[in-house]
């Protein structure tokens, strides 16, 4: 009957919502991303179709999802984190729409602020930040805006290059000793954190493996009271 | 045994976490917001101790959450959206790790990407925005750099002061015919859109109650496209 944009949450299979979890239990097909994990795939029922995600490019899964949708089936199409937080849901939201096919967007966690979390660093603090700057990597990046932002930020997809983000925001007057960490895999069996300053994260993080999010800023330095017990990485 | 600070989500009480709606459920003690829904506290056991934010302020909360948590009780403490984002969460985690009480973050749906999608309006969108600066207006805003700022700004808890604030925005620099919206109350029954522009928000939001969020970029201008079916006002 409609096509439901189900974000699947930060890896965690606890973390996806309630409503997405029972749209996954009843769905006649299911479309999922290559990092939502396996727990919530073999959620779906036995008889759904399954298709993962990595085969296909952004303009055949907007067919797809415009294909099985006025075929009258439940699809959901699950998505890592929030369907529209880089998670690209509003070109799939549009091509449905231009397909007179009905479409509910249903949210999830986003890294953004769970990865941090797990890691002990809350995005914002009273009194450290209350603004928060949030930004995909894989695209143009300016970093003289970046580093005048004050609070914390946040950026996806950037681990490939930190050495050049972390030399880009110093380079644009950010504090060398700010404090930055990298999350990788962040709530899942796999995370690792590496917790260090602006100027020694590269160097902290050259071992972690992507997905990765970087998270610079005071609120960073509340991970060593907030995670002490997490095995963290710490390099003053 | 332990504390659990958890995210009810953005206020369609589906829009919890699996893992907190599985903890509320088994919890000695549930501490909840005023805004939390009523039908997530209905899901704590009969026999749980229930207590409403709304008589305490925050250093009363930490303390009952220290207490309790020592009793070896299971404590939910219940905060709408994400405990990390704007949640003060991080205050209690602190009065929690100085008290030698163990705890754990259970991330919710933050209302900053949930509610503006409940508009139709994704706040990063592939060639539109892929960066977006979350701020509380309740504290000081510094216009220049949000009117700077590239993407989407989203405001949490400024629906108050929105004329100040759209003034403050257009004053410097932002175009007064960038596209805004205010939605009061996201996701819940209770929900209203008003669709305008920075110039004109603050008159075609006027009649919006708290709590409302602030959504100013060029991706407000999808929801025409993406939210037709939803009765959003639009004034051009």
């Amino acid at each position: 009957m409609t096509v439901f944009l189900v974000g699947a949450g930060p890896g965690d299979p606890g973390l996806i919502t309630a409503r997405g979890l029972e749209l996954i239990r009843s769905c006649d097909v299911l479309v999922h991303d290559r990092l939502v994990c396996g727990e919530l795939v073999d959620e779906a029922p036995a008889d759904a179709i399954r298709i993962g995600r990595e085969r296909l490019e952004q303009d055949e899964i907007n067919r797809l999802l415009v294909r099985y949708g006025r075929r009258g089936l439940t699809v959901v199409r699950l998505k890592g984190g929030d369907p529209f937080v880089f998670g690209r849901g509003g070109e799939e939201a549009l091509a449905l729409t231009e397909a007179d096919v009905p479409f509910e967007v249903v949210p999830g966690v986003s890294s953004l602020s769970a990865a941090p979390a797990a890691a002990g660093i809350p995005v914002t603090h009273r009194g450290v930040s209350s603004q928060v700057t949030i930004a995909n990597a894989q695209g143009h990046l300016d970093f003289g805006a970046l580093a005048r932002a004050t609070g914390t930020l946040v950026l996806f997809m950037g681990l490939g290059r930190l050495p050049e983000i972390a030399d880009g925001l110093v380079g644009h007057g950010l504090d060398p000793h700010t404090p930055a960490a990298v999350i990788s895999a962040g709530t899942t069996p796999d995370e690792e954190v590496a917790v260090a300053t602006l100027g020694t994260i590269a160097e902290a993080a050259a071992e972690l493996r992507s997905p990765g999010l970087i998270v610079v800023g005071e609120v960073v330095s509340l991970s060593e009271r907030l995670a002490a017990d997490r095995g963290t990485l710490a390099f003053a």
